[in-house]
């Protein structure tokens, strides 16, 4: 199941480079450009090609496409406040919150006090009740920061209010199951055998005190007393190891994927890719609509950290700190280092999946293999002498 | 005078440790939770318990709550325009600007060309006709950057036109003698005899060259020629210990107090507390008002130096690099390294003043102490088993 | 030709220390101080007190003084929609961007897939028409990035549009040839051998990968593969060395100019300055028009690059990073660390070329000179004991 186009076996030697340079390294990475698949790998003994596991925020950008989906259909406005669909989110002055603020982190609903069980998690609906309740934590608009643990929450109850069913079905139906992708919102039973869990970083970063009712603690759910944000992380990626969780499939961090799922959901929205069945798809989302959701929303220091980011609406937009792609690129990464996105600049999808989680996140191993891959595509484009 | 609640007695031993680190240290520390004393400290030679100093920028504080009571009685609306209450403000493109937008330090008014003279600061209907007649430094809504000279200013002036009063009477009336509290806005002369001098950092900065037009120059009022804002700053340390500059307790950094005295003003504010006479009083501002001010309404660089910073309305918001408190913590801090807030998400309110001014303000001492306290109120919240 | 008010010595000892400190340096400093000629000096082999080079981004500074004399005339309208001039800027969700925001580096246009030919440059009218048709790289207002290669282009359609004529040909007959300055927008051919070729810097940078798609690349016009910032800066020190393009004189970058020649402009626009026949004319723009240009629009990390930058109306703006003068300054500088200005709080108009490009820009040497004239006309006008 090991595939190499020879035009991008330079991006090849990048990503087996990191088995060279590390006896304990394995991983997924894939690609397709212009919808056929140009690369398909995995290297190491945790994670062989079919096997699936957790893939964090990289959830965010499955669910985000669904998003997308409704937009595209007429039945979400990006423009329209939150309130339109959902009356009740009008409390406590978010009258006028617009869906694009909600969606691109500007609301200021990262957390609530007290934080959410798992059952609040997983039964949304109740974590959405409280976020509707709650008072934001910044005048919405005036800045933004990463709703890491709500942003799920906030979509699957818009799509329970405007299409009275769950995001996590709307999404199996209209594009995991026709493109038989692996890329779950929700692991059947059935698929179980193929998880692999996600394994603890190498050399975890010491504990940092984060005050539970701060900015930070707030997004970071840290609930019982001063808990630590790498605390929190060993928490957070034990969470698909769960079985529940992973039937689950929340939508801020609860997806289970291979590298070659996520590729092939993201070709399937952005350039359309060959059906199980043989016929070649057209791109579930148009260019209009892919390009209303990877325009760059905000950009600027995040309130729970300090850092700059910029996202788009529900995907992470490329930044000069973060730079995985294009103006065009739309995708999400995962805090075990996973990365899944689109790049209609250069007809990519791409998939990679870290079976050991990394530290250091987008910036290092995926991020390398972004930069080789635009240059393999634009090598590939220019004509030969 | 002094009090520690033993539930709280790992703050004081911060609080003592400074001390026992500086031979020279003296200060004072205090603390309430839900409305009773937990601390009231005062080390080494120079600030006794009830001994009373110069607090600077923390007036804004005492300043803002003011506004705050306007707000919840009706008479002020922070959406309204703030040509709505001051007609000569809409000179020079201001007509559109909001009281929100003026008092989170966002309307672009932090100083004049030549600067204000003692008597236009005491007079402040002077000062505030030369802000109302003046350009905006930046496209009100676009940028902010403190109004550290200013926004007592422009305070005093909205008091005077919506109540035709003083800001300093209202708070005396409203805010202060009602509790007794040792946080003044004019130190009456009867009391005079307990100030005690603002000591100088023992070891100043050097002075730095700034623009007198430059924003940075406008904001610290450094008229004559070019002078140094540690210059400046120094100047700006001995007007507390002008017996006429205590006397008039100018909004923007004229007041003195004990740190006793600040907590329990934010006391009062936040949770309510123990009157003179014995009754226990309700909070003076309801949650929703505590909320509407502290609030973060902005976050981004200062236009003046460059530097993160948020603001709620008048207060401080805590942010990353300035990590005081909660969401919902409302205080403002003043240039000797003096605090005064309110977290009402851990009931506290909190008083700390050197006696000699820390020239890096409140990341060092009164950070420390801050964490301390908001761990010392987890710890006493849980149930021991 | 060299002149020296001796109130200005001090600042003609700051210039010619470069040529002390460096043999190799060569460059020319002018400046104006309330309409009078206080310096006019020229150093080293390259250039001498009347030639003429080019001048890069301070090109932007001349468009900009067109701009603000159609909206001084009433012809242009700051916050009216671009699309009220130009219809089809409206397509791609373009139809609220206004004036304000598309001159002030907020529209989000900073170039276009496959980049634009020296021909769509010199012949705008068809680059306007590719940025016309484009969807914009981030929301707009919700961020900014310098459009380095594109507001000229911007500003030659707006000024077609409106007058019917040519940007270049408006400056030529309201702004230059009135004032018999030597600031091109389009080299006279009988000009030609007063040009002396711009030298590429001393140690040029190394070369690095940038995303042709992303948002630098787009903005660097970085059209073909993978192009270095460093190369395509290259290529741009050697654009004005090329007849043709001297002839164009594009508006973003193609302006022909001694300092002199700078600093004469932008007296005539903001003090006024005396005529070639003898009589002193008024400021070309009033107090209101300089003050609706220099006014900071925006403040923050430029979505390019990451840096902290701020704009006023088409001209750079004052800010903590990039210290060229007083709030109410107006210039631009430019890829060679040229820089053109007028300060209206000093009463200055200032130029200054170098003969070799300076890697670090205004940072250091155009710095130095500001602060000293700065410093200078405060002593100058501080009434003598």
């Amino acid at each position: 199941m090991t595939w190499i186009d020879p035009r991008f076996q330079s991006v090849a030697d990048v990503f087996e480079g990191f088995a060279l340079d590390d006896p304990d390294y394995s991983g997924q990475f894939a690609a397709y450009v212009d919808g056929e698949l140009v690369l398909d790998l995995a290297v190491g003994d945790h994670l062989g090609p079919d096997d699936l596991t957790g893939v964090f925020s990289c959830t965010k950008g499955a669910a985000g496409l669904v998003m997308a989906l409704l937009v595209q259909d007429g039945l979400l406005d990006l423009d329209a406040t939150v309130a339109h669909y959902w009356p009740e989110f009008a409390a406590e002055g978010k009258q006028d919150v617009s869906v694009r603020q909600l969606l691109s982190h500007q609301a200021g609903l990262t957390g609530v006090e007290g934080g959410f069980t798992e059952e609040e998690y997983i039964h949304s609906e109740l974590a959405a009740a409280k976020l509707a309740a709650a008072a934001p934590r910044w005048r919405p608009g005036a800045a933004h920061a990463y709703h890491g643990l709500t942003i799920g929450v906030l979509m699957e109850e818009l799509v329970r209010r405007i299409t009275g069913g769950r995001l996590q079905d709307l999404y199996e139906e209209r594009i995991r199951a026709p493109h038989g992708a692996d890329f779950y919102l929700g692991l059947p039973e059935d698929q179980d055998h193929r998880y692999r869990d996600v394994l603890r970083p190498a050399q975890p970063g010491s504990p940092i005190d984060v005050d539970p009712f701060g900015q930070a603690g707030l997004a970071y759910n840290s609930t019982a007393g001063f808990a630590g944000p790498d605390g929190a992380s060993l928490d957070l990626l034990d969470l698909p190891n769960q079985p529940r969780m992973r039937r689950a499939g929340i939508s801020s961090a609860g997806g289970v994927a291979s590298a070659q799922g996520m590729a092939k959901v993201y070709a399937a929205t952005s350039t359309g890719v060959v059906l199980p069945h043989g016929r070649r798809a057209d791109a579930l989302l148009t260019g209009p609509t892919q390009r209303a959701f990877s325009q760059t929303q905000v950009y600027g220091p995040d309130v729970s950290h300090g850092g700059l980011s910029a996202y788009g609406v529900v995907f992470m937009a490329s930044d000069p700190g973060n730079d995985f792609g294009s103006w065009r690129v739309f995708g999400h990464n995962g805090a075990n280092g996973s990365i899944g996105y689109a790049d209609p600049a250069y007809g990519l999808a791409v998939g990679y999946v870290p079976a050991r989680a990394e530290a250091n996140g987008t910036a290092a191993r995926n991020g390398r293999l972004s930069k080789a891959l635009r240059r393999a595509v634009l090598d590939a484009r220019t004509p030969q002498g």
